[in-house]
């Protein structure tokens, strides 16, 4: 959760009236997004979402993430629209920050993941891709197999070994692993690369929404299935659901196919992806501040995640045939 | 700001089901209250609040809470109304946890304050004590004169003093004129006593909302003029504003009266209130973890404020004539 910014009554006012949505009743700060103050705003015309872009999010990729989600939302995907001002600009500026509003998502994000979630979750992905093949602004992963092993040295072996002892050897000994061998020339298009249950919304048992758009990257589509293969089919217990990931990528495969090279990197991938969750928890309990207003997750379940991606022979050990 | 409790989408649709506001569409928690978990729940039919009631609130007051809001709904009064379920029944249960959804009061609570605000404040302040004249439930105030001192012990003379050197022994003789010389007899109703700024809002230049009535008791109503004098008319800079007092006061006094003995006993109410608040945020300040999600408040501010009222003559210093 993340509040950071405290926007008042007179700034709110003033900011929305240069758009078309008529005067703001009423501002409220919400529990939702880690990197950015989150406000649901009410206006005479309806409700909305207000951010101010805070700390890890560069502006320069301001226009990459804005632009993004315009481009999804005009091709059919559920995703947050940003609303334009008089003048036909979508980022502004807010109490010395950027700042843009976009369209709310009613829905609720799923907290027990079942079968039918991750079937959906498989053909959402895979509709994103597509319609963000022909998306014209490219935007760098700045969190994959090369920015890993900086990560780990800025956490340091003593932070990494105090979190469990001799995880800075098993993490460096798998980075070799994976620099080595790390798949190239998979297809690309724009990925969400976040997209964890709680950036997913439901809405009568159909998924109705999908947010947070802010690390999204140009980068391989499987890795971003990859991502989601961690998020969504391992149970709360660390035991992996075959029975999920089989609906997730077969309806993924449905809607946009793999391919046979797809297909053989998905392990490798979801070893990466596990590392790469891993070192940003660890990076984030290393570095947050013990009363700051941030819910830090523990780096060592994507340990098991790991260990678990570690031992998978082929695509058959995610219930692929 | 304040979200404690994680309740999650089957908890939401099960609990907005038994209500005739349709289905659940949003539910997301909001930086809105001290002492419970506030969301801003969004459903078929409209928006709402919903409460969950933690910690601090004894869940025996939960009935006079919930009757006090419907009663000075019922009034006219601009806040939030309980709403029941299809039962009849307000006062439900959520996560193990007294809960109640609450109407939703556009508006925004003003940061900078003028003299404009203190006049609605005063005439509404008066209109929420005459229109709780006829409300048969009473609640004791428990923070008021007799639990200063113990709240003071609690704290404890390390803890006052670790705040300003000889902080304790000013505050120790301090309640010792304020035990001594408490007025008694004072005209009585239901007083909000938390009308803090952020409790009150206002919607194109007019106040729209009182909401948070969690502090609700039967007192003497000077008391609560005392408690917003304080709240709304002092600087930033610790100047106490004789204008915003005046324009409160006056408007007070032409919608509800003041006796002479009421006039007589704002110094030293204010000098309680004082003491009150100070008391509170010392408390909060010692016992609270240094990781909690609280943005712990100034005891110094209300000190000041003290030393002002200790300094006063009479409600001539207050602008009034």
């Amino acid at each position: 959760m993340a509040v950071y910014t405290d926007v008042n009554d007179e700034e709110v006012s003033e900011f929305v009236s240069a758009y078309d949505i008529g005067g703001a009743l009423a501002c409220k700060g919400i529990a939702e997004g880690v990197e950015n103050s989150n406000y649901m705003l009410t206006t005479e015309t309806g409700i909305f979402i207000l951010t101010l872009y805070e700390r890890r999010v560069d502006s320069a990729d301001l226009p990459f993430f804005l632009g993004l989600m315009e481009h999804l939302a005009a091709r059919g995907i559920p995703c947050p629209t940003p609303v334009k001002a008089r003048d036909g600009v979508a980022l502004r500026e807010l109490c010395s920050r950027p700042a843009a509003i976009v369209t709310f998502l009613p829905g609720l994000w799923p907290r027990r993941i079942t079968t039918d979630h991750c079937r959906d979750m498989g053909e959402a992905l895979a509709r994103l891709h597509l319609a963000s093949m022909d998306f014209d602004l490219q935007r760098t992963n700045n969190l994959t197999v090369g920015d890993w092993r900086p990560l780990l040295e800025i956490s340091g072996q003593a932070g990494a070994n105090a979190v469990s002892p001799g995880l800075y050897d098993v993490l460096a000994q798998e980075l070799d692993y994976l620099e080595a061998n790390w798949p190239v020339d998979l297809p690309v298009s724009t990925i969400h690369a976040d997209l964890f249950p709680d950036n997913v919304f439901f809405r009568d048992g159909h998924l109705s929404g999908l947010i947070d758009f802010y690390f999204a990257c140009t980068d391989a589509m499987v890795y971003d299935l990859a991502i989601c293969l961690n998020a969504w089919c391992f149970e709360p217990d660390g035991s992996f659901n075959i029975a999920k990931a089989r609906r997730m990528l077969a309806t993924y495969r449905i809607e946009r196919g793999l391919s046979e090279a797809e297909l053989d990197a998905l392990p490798i991938l979801a070893r990466g992806a596990s590392i790469r969750f891993l070192l940003t928890r660890l990076y984030d309990g290393v570095n947050t501040p013990a009363d700051a207003l941030v819910v830090r997750k523990d780096p060592m379940e994507y340990m098991d995640k790991l260990r678990f991606h570690q031992g998978v022979a082929g695509v058959a050990d995610y219930g692929l045939e």
